[in-house]
């Protein structure tokens, strides 16, 4: 079984309030010398069978049309080595 | 500048409603087998500085302390290569 991973992360010129968030509140938490922030998601897909071309090809398709809103986001797809 | 990538998944053994959702989406929309989908976060953390040893140590920390919610979450990690 393979594993393909889908990170989606909101295009650089958007705005990304959660991510702001995030860089706001690690000051106060005592972490100091973060420059930015952003937060996306990440999506973990097992395969039934190989992740061989076609199965990224559908993958990086199911990506496009539907886990990322391409609009406002941009994603990646990878084929993780099965540990 | 230095990026960090914390990515933060639900452990194997949480339920995962959103991935579960995503997973009986997918043949609906023609996209066929599909064993199993996880969904998480994905945080990209620019650092001021290198992402030296100490600074990575600095956002395991925060990740451990803040990003994730250790009883029901993994998280890794990670430097990324600038590009």
């Amino acid at each position: 079984m393979a594993r393909v991973v889908v990170d989606v992360m909101l295009k650089p010129e958007i705005l990304d309030p959660q991510g702001q968030a995030v860089q706001r509140a690690l000051p106060r938490l005592g972490f100091e010398g973060i420059a930015d922030v952003r937060q996306g998601k990440r999506f973990e897909i097992e395969l039934d069978g190989p992740a061989d071309e076609a199965a990224v090809a559908r993958i990086r398709e199911a990506a496009e049309t539907f886990l990322a809103n391409t609009v406002i986001e941009d994603f990646t797809v990878r084929v993780e080595e099965s540990s």
